[in-house]
């Protein structure tokens, strides 16, 4: 009568959330490796407690959003402009090893060179939720490796959206109209850096005289702009989280800031365990349930963690071999985006569904090897509860 | 590519929420008013903006659920207890006397006895949310009159589920089964007076020794409890809204409660409004283009509005004229839950597609006509926003 389902399905993935954090804590790993654990384990793949729908879905996806909005908050553009070039070297060698690496891999398994490079796409795109939500439950957002992943995940996003643009054309046996490639690049860019600078220095400047006015609360306002650049930033190729990224920054330019970072938090308690858990809850076990199987998810996945490892490794030598390694286990999550590509895969035809399985395992198995080894490298003994 | 379209319509709902109760801060209004008024411009009915979709339901649910919580975190039970005689006569009359005379208005307008009684079930059930709103808008919610209304709203869903039971039974042609409606009541009032009074005093014992387990932050829990009660009061036929009601109550008694009232805020700033523009996105203004629909839209609204006044001011004497006047006008919004009977009238086929539309009209507009005039009664001079 009142909707009781979804109440049960929220009721499950929140206090599976809870206590698969809590248990993941208790074995010193970050608490996210708990979340998408669990949500494996209660998905379809396992006891089939919940599956993603799309109410599930558009919760997660709220999630995710303010996450990268609440990372948004504690960065400011100042310290962005610092680390710009390392971060656009990571971004870039991060895009470039990773599609060289994985179109030779799929060339090399039988498929024809436009098919390969469509697969490699799948191999590129970095999702910067896994490892904001890792920096910040370690607490080490300040850190200039922390800046250049995230400033890099931007970077990395855009180069995607026009590989997978190149990709698809390629595939489709259409000629590659570079006019209108860089047209959207510069759109994209333009968005990035319109929003970056002069939205940072509007926030700067105006913050005052708009509070002063007292329309609404400075959270509601910043809702609004988080809601607001998450879309806008769909209608130029790029992911919704990377919007919400540019409208924390925005934000963390205005007084309140410090008030908004404490308002956020009760936000990402109820609304980021069903990103991760649907994330977990998306593993097809099911597929990988042979040897053969498994044998080349082993073989995807090291390339995909080594390719991503290597190209954000030189790209942050700037940093030492210490904080370059770390850009580099940083930038290894391709969480969603490569699901995304995978799907995009599966209904042109490209993939037969077990390289779709393939490549969504592999996905996945990045957001899980991450956390742990990112905890590692900046944090050896965690021991608070978040 | 990342469901743009819903951020689209969160952006949208949003905005158009914060700039509805804006306006009406402006009109000396309650906010939600405003945000009922809006939700109806940019419906199916007006600009077309956004549809009632099942995301959106969603969302909207969790909106009405956490406000429910976050009144009841600012109710104890002690207070509830001291005010029950008046809540239990407030809830029985405001029941009974707009099931008479809907009863009567039904018959009067050629229905058949049995779906008389049927049409008249549609007038019964209070909707909680729109009150609660309001009283915490003006920050009344430690008055005498909040709490009989919120007492009285638990007892009157027991009430509309009993009748909603019986109503259906006899229209179905079915013999109305005494025994198994007591078991049906009896379990919904248990289940309410085992969570109101053990959980509370649970509650109270217990905290301190959980909260030093460090398993998880204390609003993890109270929102696991909040969405947990929430389903589980669905399954004994009660709205989801008294479970997060108990719920908060329950938290209300843990030595963090403060904090918890803080954290709180934020999580109602990002999701009521989603309820409260739905709720003013699903008025069909289209069914009401005649003078004639207009007439008996006057009609019912005014025997809505009237019976529950009336039967809500004669519960409620002990407090005073205008305190049960007060209590008579809270007790008036019908909100969802007349809208939910009028759509299993509509399914079953006892109304026409014209009553429903009537019926759901009526429901939506004792929501609209409530908030200024509670407003009015408690604080002549509204002017601080929010």
């Amino acid at each position: 009568m009142h909707g009781s389902e979804i109440l049960l399905d929220l009721f499950v993935i929140f206090v599976a959330a809870q206590i698969g954090a809590g248990v993941a804590r208790m074995l010193r790993l970050p608490g996210v490796v708990g979340e998408i654990a669990v949500g494996c384990a209660i998905g379809p793949s396992v006891l089939g407690w919940i599956a993603p729908s799309e109410p599930l879905e558009v919760l997660a996806e709220i999630g995710v959003v303010l996450l990268l909005f609440s990372v948004g908050l504690e960065t400011r553009v100042d310290e962005m402009k610092r680390v710009g070039r390392s971060a656009f070297l990571v971004g870039v060698l991060g895009v470039i090893v990773p599609f060289a690496l994985g179109s030779l891999w799929a060339h090399g398994s039988g498929f024809d060179w436009d098919k390969s490079l469509f697969v490699a796409a799948a191999f590129v795109a970095t999702s910067a939720g896994i490892t904001a939500r890792v920096l910040q439950e370690l607490g080490v957002l300040q850190r200039q490796e922390s800046r250049v992943i995230l400033g890099a995940a931007v970077i990395d996003d855009i180069l995607a959206m026009l590989l997978l643009g190149i990709v698809t054309a390629l595939q489709a046996g259409e000629s590659v109209q570079i006019g209108k490639l860089v047209v959207i690049v510069a759109e994209a860019v333009g968005f990035v850096l319109v929003i970056g600078f002069f939205g940072t220095h509007i926030a700067r400047r105006w913050s005052q005289r708009l509070a002063s006015l007292k329309l609404c609360s400075s959270l509601a306002l910043a809702l609004a702009l988080c809601l607001g650049l998450a879309f806008a930033s769909t209608q130029f190729g790029l992911a919704a989280i990377i919007g919400a990224f540019l409208a924390g920054m925005v934000a963390s330019e205005i007084p309140q800031r410090d008030e908004l970072e404490h308002q956020t938090q009760p936000l990402l308690a109820l609304m980021t365990p069903f990103f991760f858990v649907l994330t977990g809850a998306k593993i097809e076990l099911a597929q990988l349930a042979s040897t053969d199987a498994l044998l080349a998810l082993a073989v995807i996945t090291a390339i995909a963690l080594v390719s991503k490892l290597v190209g954000g490794f030189l790209g942050a030598l700037a940093l030492g071999r210490r904080g370059a390694l770390i850009v580099g286990v940083g930038m290894m999550p391709r969480g969603e985006v490569g699901v995304v590509i995978a799907s995009l895969g599966l209904a042109t035809g490209v993939f037969s569904p077990r390289t779709y399985a393939l490549i969504v395992a592999m996905s996945l198995l990045t957001s899980i090897v991450t956390p742990p080894l990112l905890a590692l490298l900046l944090q050896p003994r965690q021991t608070s509860p978040q």
